[in-house]
């Protein structure tokens, strides 16, 4: 019986079992992209579906570590600032754990979902008119100012619940050549950077995957190597200008001879929409720039021909949905319950 | 490296295995509530987290066989009757399959995320003035007079694939005394008693579960012996006047030594709160059902010390977060981004 990403991999992870708070996070699918690789000839495709984590995305890999090493340390609160994601994790586990859980989240540049889950799981909420990395400058203040424990990203064992999932594409596919992912704070390409070098030194892997990170064009501060004082992108999970691990990030990008690019809104709008009506998945948009940077990539030819690939989705689609109605085509047909009307209406399309 | 249900439990469902359709469904997380057993005292209890399918509900395991069959038998397109999770999971599976698909659902009565995932999956969507019974009507003539199949749960391949959450539960538990579960339309309590008698048959089991259905107080027609015309129940995945497996429920019930019984909306929701504030569980309401009649059921004395109990959660709270928040108490504050303003508001709770 599956018992969560702390017990699979503790030979990894340093956690008295005692205080273990699990929410049978991670042992998520990896699912074959086969339509997809139809359209980029000549490349093995794998979707790493982080999304179905308990909370809806791979923030639960980190948080079951944080959580359960803030109750090893006996502490009785702790606070994030998110852009949505880490707030639903934080607030989920901490409840879990009876701890108290403090929210930070800039104001009005959260999805709906996110937003919903933080309350649904009881956390104190602050909505701050400012962005993501105004918030991250008052939880490392008061972090140290005070006994409540920081989970964010720099919380060092957050990274390392992260791994897990590097540990994981391991098991499943022995080797893999590329690995594209978003990067936002860039806690989570440091996080499969260290993965994939544990399972290295510990021969489970002969040679590091090309770590190919993605940034929104309007908060693509790695890429254009300048601080985005007003980060803007549809992709709200990465709507950040001032990553907390962007030298980590550049070591990881280094060591594994990767790179780091930078994505338009239009194209993560398509991969959304591509990934969800040709594959049957439906990710968040920060998720999708995955796609869109793998479809980038092969245009331009930096994808080597019979290679395994593997696109990180960080976050489940049921997160964000005004996304989905205020971009995708639809038009649903309002009938009277009138079977005529109903088959006519059915059979002129097929 | 995990590759969907089909594949698991292939001794136990006949696909051919070229024309699998799967987004690695099932495999779902056994999440033991700790804190629920504090307040149910002597009870062992775990919940069944089958909103973290594809989809993020149960529909999916049931959809992989239907569309796979539908695959198989040469169909071009398929039609449901929904209240929105099985909507999603044809929409999913069928644009995997390339298929047509068609989803008719109630007017006004279907969560947002559903109708999201449907429209972002690419379905062509009719929404009726009427409800569900009425939508499954329509479906079921327009299946026998055309080649759309039909894919509901009338559909007996989707009753196959659902039985494989039976399966899970005994592979990782190996016995249960009770299992608790929502009842709608009555096809997944038909599934589970399947699922459950096969493996019995076949030694990996030596009782049966008690199987304890519940259905919402506005939508009970099984519970008041009468078919419902106007069924209204905030658990909007359930809210089913005419369950197509009426007569296989109460069989269900009757030779696992069952019952089945109404909850109120009111116990739907105080469940829903309970799960996501004490064990960081958020389901959609339906599922909240199972924890309800928990309750309900412990309370009247119906549940043995020491017995060990599964909840079923059939779906993702995210699939419907206005619930949430238009239930849920909650105060977001506001501030402006000044470090001591924040400070105050932090510490002032702690």
């Amino acid at each position: 019986m599956y018992e969560g990403l702390i017990k699979r991999y503790k030979k990894y992870l340093d956690v008295d079992e005692k205080y273990i708070v699990s929410l049978n996070e991670g042992n998520t699918p990896l699912i074959r992209a086969k339509n997809l690789e139809k359209i980029l000839d000549g490349v093995e495709i794998y979707l790493k579906y982080d999304g179905l984590n308990p909370t809806g995305s791979f923030k639960d890999r980190g948080m079951t570590m944080a959580v359960s090493k803030a109750l090893e340390e006996n502490k009785k609160a702790i606070i994030c600032a998110s852009t949505g994601n880490t707030s639903a994790a934080a607030a989920a586990y901490g409840a879990r754990a009876k701890l108290k859980v403090i929210v930070i989240v800039p104001d009005e540049k959260i999805a709906k979902g996110k937003l919903a889950q933080a309350i649904a799981y009881g956390a104190k909420i602050i909505a701050i008119k400012g962005n993501f990395d105004d918030a991250l400058e008052s939880v490392k203040k008061i972090s140290q100012e005070s006994d409540i424990q920081m989970v964010n990203s720099l919380n060092k064992y957050r990274i390392e619940g992260q791994k897990t999932a590097a540990f994981e594409l391991i098991d499943d596919l022995k080797e893999l050549d590329y690995f594209m992912l978003p990067v936002g704070n860039a806690g989570n390409i440091t996080a499969y950077h260290k993965g994939f070098k544990e399972y290295l030194k510990d021969d489970k892997l002969k040679k590091l995957p090309r770590l190919f990170g993605f940034q929104a064009k309007g908060a693509s501060p790695i890429v254009e190597n300048k601080v985005f004082k007003n980060p803007k992108t549809i992709a709200t999970a990465i709507n950040i200008g001032n990553p907390a691990s962007w030298d980590k990030a550049l070591n990881a990008i280094d060591e594994s001879d990767g790179q780091i690019d930078a994505i338009t809104d239009e194209e993560i709008l398509n991969a959304y929409n591509l990934l969800a009506k040709e594959e049957g998945v439906f990710a968040e948009p920060a998720s999708c720039i995955s796609v869109a940077g793998l479809i980038k990539s092969y245009n331009e030819g930096k994808i080597k021909k019979n290679s395994k690939v593997v696109c990180l989705l960080t976050g489940n689609g049921l997160k964000d949905i005004d996304v989905c109605m205020n971009n995708m085509d639809f038009d649903i047909k309002n009938l009277d319950d009138d079977y005529a009307l109903i088959k006519e209406e059915i059979l002129k399309d097929l």
